[in-house]
């Protein structure tokens, strides 16, 4: 990760930290304006190490030592890019080529970006879609956006789930169903003989919520205790509830 | 765009830029520490008047009146998150979904993001791939990767194209090619007796840098040069450069 002429430090340390969180961790900046500074601590959050190994240089020929693709970001249109791509096709650019040689990623200042003569240095240009005509992107979150982009490239979009409970059989799904067939008759919400929409479309929630067993046995014991309810109110005689 | 409890008024100002740089203009800020605050319109920069049309409010119940679908940003494993889905994925879903209702982009505060009350209240969890066990990412960072998601799904990925120059015809490309041998036969770099790789190389080169005309003449102009020095040092008596 490359930035030249970075002029506030607290976007040097936003950059540190996504890209520790991103799985990335060499530094170099060109020319900062300001560096180090608390500013760029207070930014890095965790990322405090990786930005104390960053690495300053005075132009981006020593930044580019090394490396055999450079990409460049911008979000303005340039008469003498290269091979201009959207920061996902990028990405994938990137993960391919790191297989063989070394790949910078490159970042201007935050007035102007990259200058054409940085930009000349890099093979291909990345950009950031976006609304036409609004400003562009801060330049930690531009940073976030390209290495969120390397992350997914690199491992894909696997994330945690949720733990999995238990999926309901199909056949107590069915004795739900019947269950509260019966119940709903007895409640009267249900006439047997004109059964109309009511049991089609708890069918179809069920099925749509795919539910599980913990939850088959929930909405069980609530009908267990209506049905009790029922069965004391039509008993004779006074009311022990 | 909802952001519960924020502590920063700087994040909520970052946030208010990366959405209008990707589209997006209603904000609303469930129990904001401090708010309005003069970083929070710094890191704007010129989102300041979404900024100020944002909607303070004292419960997400409050934030979520009128939307019919919540999406809440989450980076830590929850035991009861509904459907969990990349932030790629929620923002499809997100698009899909708001054809026929309004959703919200919901998300927690910076210290520990989302309670599981609060993320109760989104039939769908988002959450942003990143390198496991490191932090996670700054509020008005995640804030940006979900935007951008967003833009893209709504949009794709068109980018800025440089301008395209004319191309060379390949009968252009071959009377190079001519010249070029002739040239570096009479320059002593090619043997035509022993001619080497070196040709095949260069319409190698040719081919993959899909060379534009003026390009063609630049290089015809540089060997024209070349069959001039040599004429003149091929040239008996006293040499006038």
């Amino acid at each position: 990760m490359v930035l030249c002429a970075t002029s506030h430090p607290g976007n040097i340390g936003a950059s540190a930290r996504a890209m520790r969180a991103m799985g990335l961790s060499r530094l170099v900046l060109v020319n900062p304006r300001t560096f180090p500074h608390p500013d760029a601590d207070a930014r890095a959050a965790d990322a405090t190490a990786l930005l104390h190994e960053a690495i300053v240089v005075g132009s981006l020929d020593a930044a580019l030592a090394g490396t055999s693709l450079a990409i460049g970001y911008s979000a303005r249109p340039r008469e003498f890019a290269g091979t201009v791509r959207s920061v996902r096709d990028a990405a994938a650019d990137a993960i391919r080529h790191a297989a063989g040689g070394e790949v910078a990623l490159v970042f201007g200042g935050e007035m102007s970006g990259l200058s054409n003569a940085e930009l000349a240095r890099c093979p291909i240009v990345a950009t950031i879609p976006g609304e036409p005509g609004r400003a562009s992107l801060n330049l930690a979150a531009a940073v976030q956006v390209a290495v969120y982009e390397l992350f997914v490239a690199a491992h894909g979009e696997r994330v945690w789930r949720a733990p999995a409970f238990e999926p309901a059989r199909l056949d107590e799904i069915e004795a739900l169903l019947t269950h509260a067939e019966r119940t709903l008759i007895a409640m009267r919400l249900l006439n047997p003989h004109q059964p109309k929409r009511l049991l089609p479309r708890l069918r179809r929630l069920f099925a749509r919520a795919r539910l599980e067993k913990a939850e088959v046995d929930i909405l069980r014991g609530i009908l267990a205790r209506i049905d009790q309810l029922l069965d004391r109110l039509s008993r004779p005689g006074p009311r022990h509830d």
